[in-house]
């Protein structure tokens, strides 16, 4: 990474800690990225992106700031990032992966709540994400019990402005959403200093449902056998889509796609023919977190599918353009996210529905169910699911785990006895 | 307790594993309760009525439904009884406070998870609550992560109608609620046959209006010292609020109440002058969970106030009687739960001027925030609610803890060195 000391220092980060942080990444991403065989080679940009991390893309975030637009930072796929980008701005989503900050996250939020929430938070008081320290505030919603609590908390330290995101999918949860969607347009209009128009909001209604269709491309080419190109390598693109500049990013997964089109015209495959395809189903894997991925590669399987937030649910559901006016507009907006079938909503039988859909179409062996530690919601859907597919006959198991080592053998032996019991 | 062996079987319930469950009730009675000091007279009736739980309740609701009128359980302060009511029926706030059906319920739940919300379900499962058996449905509320799941669990044994609650109080959230109320009294006509119209339901405002007053009043007692009742009887009245039939309920507390003032006026206690006075703050106790009164009030403390769900938020929000019509009838029920500050709000800052408002109405010597183990909501509001405590110099200390008998030795430690401290 280039020398950034100085762009770390005015954002008030600690330098010391965010060293100790950084060490390690480029050593792991080493062993776990570049290492593969058979890679794409388009994947070289994303390699350069990682590489970059706190370094290009913050900078260009300080230039968007210097020339007086917004840069906001959000943990969901249910913040309407159009708003954002019509208003000028840049929307980020934030890491959230990572052990390393979660014991300071604990001295003022108790163990027992999920390592996403807490690594939200403990970035914030370690002063090691640049994005969050140069974010001129953060998007909360009420996903989940933990990430609402937590918002109180994270305002103290950043102005944090929550999202009521309803429970339920009825009529009057829907206006709600809309009024929501409203406020936080004002909220924007107010915080940029600029007008959000029709012409503006479809132009990034535009682009935003651009980014999800190119998503949506990529993962198309991991629905034949043999996929042209690793599950670790998707997620991580995934997780770069919450980062990197729209425009750029669409370019670059483009020219991916257009490898991984040719490769599968080839019948060339990033692993054999019969590798046993799995799909993931669960909580999301927000950056760095790669541990389950890796652990299924590296253990004979291929992950064709992610059914989270870091995949079909960030994706799947576009806005509709046929908006005529910012009324409508917004109304197309509050409708995507109903369409989108999170663990929040009470019930949420559709997500039964995708999880067979997608089992079909992208011809998945078998299902790892993976929650994060004290996600009661998703650990709570498990049952459901788990008896719709057993009853397709789609194996699968249950995964709970952290963002630590601590459980890396015992999962390890699991996965490989579930992938042997595939190929049995 | 009389034969009702018979009535129990026709509920369909599982009359040995009742047998197991009820075995040790009356000992346990007799040693919490009954073997109190100065215990007020006319307590004899809820020592009754506690005699007959699973007895002459239970037959009264069976014969109600003989009459053809609803009988309806929920398990949360926000769900508008007065709806159930007017339309002729009986709401029951049911028992979620045992551990004994625990073990069945994580059979389908995780571990991880509230016992308040893995009793629920137990209770269910194990067929073993009578209240549970003779209901029509069961009304639940999105309030938690746990419960909001558990929901639709539940639905798989029992019809569970659930109630979005906002997470917030602006005014698109109230207008959710009072959409909700509507969606409610809707289906309640449509369960009961019968037209809530203005007038019964004035009546049953009215009646449930009398019910918190009457409990207010009894709380009044409390504020000073010597307190005339101890905080065991206490908490158990309002458990019992939840059940019995509301004009016998109001009839019976009042009586106490006046025993109760003419305590007062004599300066009699149930306790000496100057015994430690605590108020606990946090979730709920539901019946039986009697488990942390007894260990302070056995540790030399007295409690005087909670700050609970089975306790002031059942009872200091009541419900405006002025709306002249059902529309303005319906928003004054929707009204009550927006006073409700419930943790399940976000922000909730107002709980934070309940808790020192009642810290000074209540004389209080030093507060015991209390939560049941996975409540994530109330848990993470502690960091807030102590902080406030504190700068008003209120001592304060965390105790979490479920309904296992496990801690008892730990937290009989805590208490009694937290007493002594408020003594010194």
């Amino acid at each position: 990474m280039g020398d950034y000391y100085q762009m770390w220092k005015e954002l008030g980060m600690d330098l010391e800690r965010h060293d100790e942080f950084l060490a390690p990444v480029p050593g792991l991403y080493e062993d776990l990225f570049i290492n593969q065989k058979n890679r794409p080679r388009a994947m070289e940009y994303f390699d350069f992106v990682v590489s970059e991390i706190h370094g290009l893309r913050v900078e260009e975030l300080v230039n968007e700031k210097k020339n007086g637009n917004l840069v906001v930072s959000s943990f969901c796929v249910f913040v309407p990032e159009e708003l954002i980008i019509a208003a000028g701005g840049s929307s980020i989503g934030l890491c959230a992966g990572a052990q390393f900050p979660i014991p300071a996250a604990e001295k003022v939020l108790p163990r027992d709540l999920c390592p996403l929430v807490k690594a939200s938070v403990g970035f914030k008081l370690e002063k090691i994400c640049p994005y969050f320290e140069v974010s001129d505030f953060v998007v909360g919603e009420t996903t989940c019990d933990g990430k609402k609590k937590a918002w109180e908390l994270l305002n103290e330290y950043i102005p944090t402005y929550v999202m009521e995101l309803p429970q339920q999918k009825t009529k009057a949860s829907q206006k709600l959403w809309e009024a929501e969607i409203k406020r936080f347009k004002e909220y924007i209009e107010n915080k940029s200093g600029r007008t959000i128009d029709s012409e503006n909001l479809a132009a990034a209604i535009e682009l935003i449902n651009k980014k999800r269709s190119v998503l949506q491309r990529l993962y198309n080419t991991r629905k034949v056998d043999p996929a042209p190109i690793s599950g670790k390598d998707v997620l991580l693109i995934t997780q770069l889509a919450f980062f990197d500049k729209p425009e750029r990013f669409i370019e670059k997964v483009t020219t991916l796609c257009e490898e991984l089109e040719q490769r599968v015209k080839e019948g060339k495959g990033v692993v054999s023919k019969g590798t046993p395809r799995i799909m993931i189903t669960g909580t999301p894997m927000p950056l760095p977190h790669w541990k389950i991925h890796h652990l299924i590669e590296t253990s004979g399987g291929i992950v064709v599918c992610e059914e989270s937030c870091t995949g079909t649910r960030y994706f799947e559901q576009q806005v509709p353009e046929e908006g005529r006016n910012l009324d409508e507009q917004l109304a197309s907006l509050a409708q995507r996210a109903m369409g989108i079938n999170c663990a929040c909503f009470t019930p949420n039988n559709e997500r039964i529905d995708d999880v067979l859909r997608l089992a079909k179409e992208y011809q998945v062996d078998g299902v790892i169910y993976y929650n994060l530690q004290f996600c009661q919601t998703y650990n709570m859907e498990y049952r459901k699911i788990s008896k719709a597919l057993k009853a397709e006959g789609i194996p699968v198991i249950q995964i709970e785990s952290d963002y630590s080592d601590s459980d890396t053998g015992q999962l390890k032996t699991r996965i490989q006895a579930f992938l042997e019991m595939l190929q049995g």
